[in-house]
């Protein structure tokens, strides 16, 4: 049974929806792409709770913020949850994203499966190397960086990646700004100051790993 | 000033330290590398703060897990701050590091320099094709993953990067946990089922472009 939103309301439409079940909702889209691919035509939140190692009260709660699903005795239809978890997060019709920044890890993400298979349509790439604009990289244009409002505003993209070094990022993001991008995902080791309104994503190998690092001390090496 | 820990101890040893907070340590970590490198010799948490987004009380709490830092009038000096923090998060010696998949986003992540700056080291990678092995790709010696277990004996890794297909990541993972590895940088698009005792940092870049979709959809095409 969906619960009502922290307002008393049961409108679809979400006021604050907590961070984390915005990225869960993205591990229940990509279950659900799996277990149609295994030939199901309906889920339970336990098959959900078996599959994601998210448990099905919480299942049940994260949908809950955006209105009724389910029906008891029958559980999910796969189809039905995909398309409107799939509106929810906007991915029901392709996303334009640009790439800032073609090394070695920009040039990886741009052969990453996983990016066309969710909607996400890498349109073009920067580089402020010469040598890489004018040329397309599995499949994508590549512009000098200087051309990037222009681009910008005849592609009209709502995401940029940012693949840059660290001293480069907060220039970058400036630029990007100018063309009206409000969401980045910063792969640059380095912390965005960013107006009110944009949202940042940081994907910071390092941190990562010594978040491991820690856990490997204090669990391991100590007991 | 240092707070007492939950327990109301200032011992230095952490007992249970929420994981946002161990994630910046990383963070300052970072900042205190770049102050350095600018020729400073001591800090603020005033100054943490307009480096890092992150509040000077929040920089204080985080510290205050670990015991004591800081002087009243002088700040932080950074060089005994970088060496505390480092040794908390097991930093302060060179942490061996295995490569699993040497695809595209493997290669990239060998060529990442972020990972020597912060002591890891990767000193194996593994893949399934026979091509690659016996190679060696930015100087890391490339093996077949039948030999994990053999080369995992000899190099006694504690992390494990896993960045093979969707579908290979649980058997992988399997195979890691066999050689003792317990800490694992996920880079698969699958939810590991793991046994108590293993830490997995999950790098989803499909989630964090959704969530960047979601934000997109309810902070601007709906206002």
């Amino acid at each position: 049974m969906p619960e009502t939103g922290v307002d008393g309301r049961t409108s679809p439409t979400p006021l604050r929806v907590p961070e984390p079940t915005v990225e869960r909702l993205s591990t229940y889209l990509q279950f659900l792409y799996s277990a149609a691919a295994s030939g199901l035509t309906t889920i339970s939140s336990a098959h959900v709770e078996s599959a994601t190692a998210v448990s099905a009260a919480q299942f049940r709660k994260d949908l809950s913020y955006f209105g009724e699903f389910g029906k008891p005795g029958v559980g999910y239809v796969i189809s039905e949850l995909q398309g409107r978890i799939s509106r929810i997060l906007q991915l029901h019709e392709t996303q334009p994203v640009i790439l800032i920044g073609l090394g070695n890890l920009g040039a990886a993400l741009l052969s990453y499966p996983g990016l066309t298979e969710q909607r996400f349509e890498v349109v073009a790439a920067f580089d402020i190397d010469p040598k890489k604009c004018g040329r397309t990289v599995q499949g994508v244009p590549v512009y000098a960086l200087s051309d990037l409002l222009t681009e910008c505003a005849r592609l009209n993209p709502r995401i940029a990646i940012l693949a840059v070094p660290g001293l480069a990022a907060q220039q970058t993001f400036d630029l990007a700004y100018q063309t009206g991008i409000r969401a980045i995902l910063n792969f640059a080791p380095a912390v965005l100051k960013v107006p009110a309104g944009v949202t940042v994503r940081n994907v910071s190998f390092t941190q990562e790993l010594a978040v491991l690092s820690y856990h490997i001390k204090t669990d391991q090496l100590d007991s």
